[in-house]
Order: structure tokens, then C-alpha cells, then sequence
């Protein structure tokens, strides 16, 4: 990734701390990768019926997590308000879709290895919060 | 938009009121698009230099609106809080862009519609919220 | 929607013919939507199972209509090559997803729906796609 | 990045090599991030006015590469033909992308960084189309 290469180019002031920035923006592409892919991988599974509220915690999260990266990887016309809720709605995709699935993680890798990538996203993204707050 | 029909397909219950539903999401839709085409009518405007927040703020929304429109899609396994706190970060995006386009409504068309599509956006955002909480 | 007030207040010339654009921008949201609402409503069916390959072209033509939407609301430093392979790959997830929605549309009403979307959506990018060749 | 490691969790099949796969889908997180940074640092360049062109042309690069990134990352109902499409679509929008940025690349350092990894990601789905083809 190149994240914190390029904080590093911004030709102007940056108001978050850098490295708490980009550790937040890398966990946030890479959780919004790894629940796209685990909820094609719970598709798949012989017991999809099961995992139907896994798959739709995932398509959710994917889809926070890039908006939210997105976000951060702009520094023109900062708004922390506008920071601060965006991670915090984030923060609750992470969370819901950790949780569901860790249920699932000693039956499916897939779900293991995602909810590793939902809480360090949520970490990542709880301490970017905390130094703005 | 094909919003309100889809909801009336939907096989299973929704927890939220189908009218206000539909009509947020294509608040939503209709919002990022405008957004999206603010920010790349600005950016050909003679004074871009004096838009660059207005640019930014139009992507954030364009970006907030688009992920808020699809987490209401979906309806399986339905998580209060996610809704709500997505419903929050998305009208705090739409408040600051539909600020920042009414301040150049006066001279730029674009920038009025937007606004105006923003603060629709807001409202009918805020009445599903009102619903829930 | 907005699409074609704004288009009209793009402050410099568009190449592409204004209507077959908004046309084609609009079907293109509505598409995004119905897809990302039927792949949500496929999942919430009983035979979910018998439909993993539906929901994953909902899904792919939801990114494409979404992301090709976007590149067709710029007209700043508009370039035909770019827009003519969007275009392309666009109807290629349209085609795609309405040709499987289609085969449920008789037992699933959203499948019926969102075919609709879908040829629609295949033929205002097809139309605006012969404009530019 | 948990690319790879999602990749073998997969729970069926997949049709294309693994190895070429996750760097694709790399490659396109990683340029969806630069591009989405590199406009915003170009929107706060005093010449921001002549870099009207590089702006439209990163954002449409962040649009294609996350939408090709997502679809990459399915695997279940694989359609070589849809694949296929959106990875020229996206090589065309890396390739534009990286000309435009590597004309400024000596006097934007983000510039420069940007064009490497339009560069990287044109090669790396240039590799897996040709693996399909």
C-alpha cells in the first residue's frame, strides 16, 4: 500500500496525526477487501441459509469501510465533525460484523481471518477517533 | 428508480416504515450523483481555486450517500444501531455540502441544485431516523 | 433524480449528446439499486442456495452500474477511450444479471424487477456507447 | 493486506491463479487509495487549475480500480467474460491515469507516487488478463 507514502506528498497541513491516519486507512481497505471476499466465501458454503445475516454484516461493513477510507484519504477543507461520525459508524460495522463472525470462525477460515481484519479495523479506527475527540 | 417496488418484493418483514424507507434511498442515490457532478462542475469553473472545499465536501457526501443508500437496502438481518449510526454520519455529510453549495448558489447553478438535493437528502434522512429511534 | 438539472449547469461543453447521458446516468442508479435490493432479497429466500450465482451477479453489476455511473457524471477533461471501455464492461454485468434474473423472474418478483433494471439500464448504455462510436 | 490469505479460505473452486489473482486485487486496492489521494492533493496545489485533467482522470481511476477490485474478489458463479471486461476497462483507466500523473511526477511528488501505482496495477491486470485469455 502506499497510504503512508502518500500523507507523506500532501502539500498542505494535515490536522490527524499521520501514522494513526494511515494505520486507519490501511485497516480500513484491507477489511473492506476481506469482507467483500468472506461474504462470496459464505456464498459458497454448503450451509449458506445459515449465514445469511453474515454475509449481509459483511456487504455492509465492505461498504463503510470504503467510504470511510475514502474519507480519510482526503485533507482539503478538513471537518472533524464530519470525521469523527464517519468513524464512529464505521467503528459500529467493524463491530457487528466482528462479531458475527467470530460465531462462525472455528467452522470457516474465511470468517476467522475477516474477523481479524474487523478488529483491527475497529482498533485502528477507535484510536484515530480518540485523538481527535 | 425502481426503490419502492423493490421494498414491495422484499420476501421476508421490514422493521422500518416502507415509505420513508424508499424515499430515503432515493434521497440518497439522487444525492450522490448530484454530488458527484458538483464536484466535477466546480472543478471546471474559471475560480476552482476558491471550491476546493466545496470539491471535497462533495465527495465526502457523494461517497457518505452512495454507502447509506445500499447499507438501506438491505433488509436481512436488519441491526438498529448500524442503520442509525450510518443515517447520522450520512446527514452530518449532507449538512456540511449542502453549507458549503449554498454559499456559491448565487453564482453557480450547479452548486444550487446541489444544495438543494443535499438538503432533501437531509430531511428525508432525518424523518427515517426520527422513525426509529 | 437531479442527473439532467445538472448536467445542464456543467459550466463548459459536454461531447456527449445531454439526454442519451442523463438516460443513461439515471438508469444506471436505478440499476445499481435494484441489484444491490435483489441480491439482498435473494438472500432472504428460503432456496438461497439456488441462487448464489444470481446473488453474485447482483453484486458485480451493482460495483459496475455504481462506478460507471460516476465516471459518467465527469465531463472535465472527458476522454472517449475510457468511457466507451465503461460503458462496455457495464453492459456486459447488465447482460449478465438480467439473463439470471430473468430465469427467476416467473418465482421471484424482485428477480422480475430487477431484470427490468437491468435491460433497461443495458440499453441507455448501449444507446449512449453506438452515440460515441 | 489479507488478500491472499482470504483467497485460500475460499471454500470452492477458483478458476483463476491464485498468486496473479491477489496481486491484482492489491495492485487495485492500493492505486483506488493513491488516486483518491492524489486528487485531494492536487485540489490544495496553488496550480490547482492545471490539474484539472489529473483530477478527473484519479478519480475515475479510484471509481474503476475499487469496482474491479470487488468484483475480483468474488469467486462463486465466475464469469470469465465479465472478468475479462472490467479488467480492460480498468487497465485503460490506470493507463490514462498514469500518463496524466507522470506529466507532473517531477513536480508532484504525490504525482509521481500515484503513477507508480497506476503502473504496478495496469501491469498486474494486464498479467491476469492474459492468464484468462
Amino acid at each position: 500500500m502506499k497510504t503512508a507514502a502518500m500523507i507523506q506528498t500532501y502539500p498542505a497541513d494535515i490536522t490527524l496525526d499521520r501514522e494513526l491516519l494511515a494505520r486507519a486507512i490501511d485497516a480500513l481497505i484491507t477489511c473492506s477487501q476481506a469482507c467483500t471476499a468472506c461474504a462470496d466465501a459464505c456464498l459458497s458454503e454448503e450451509m449458506v441459509a445459515d449465514l445469511r445475516t453474515c454475509i449481509r454484516t459483511n456487504l455492509d461493513c465492505a461498504d463503510s469501510c470504503g467510504a470511510t477510507a475514502r474519507i480519510l484519504s482526503r485533507h482539503t477543507g478538513y471537518d472533524a465533525d464530519l470525521t469523527r461520525a464517519h468513524l464512529e459508524a464505521c467503528i459500529a460495522a467493524c463491530r457487528a460484523c466482528g462479531d458475527q463472525c467470530e460465531q462462525h470462525a472455528g467452522m470457516h477460515e474465511h470468517c476467522r481471518v475477516c474477523a481479524e481484519a474487523c478488529r483491527s479495523c475497529e482498533e485502528a479506527c477507535g484510536e484515530l477517533l480518540t485523538s481527535i475527540a
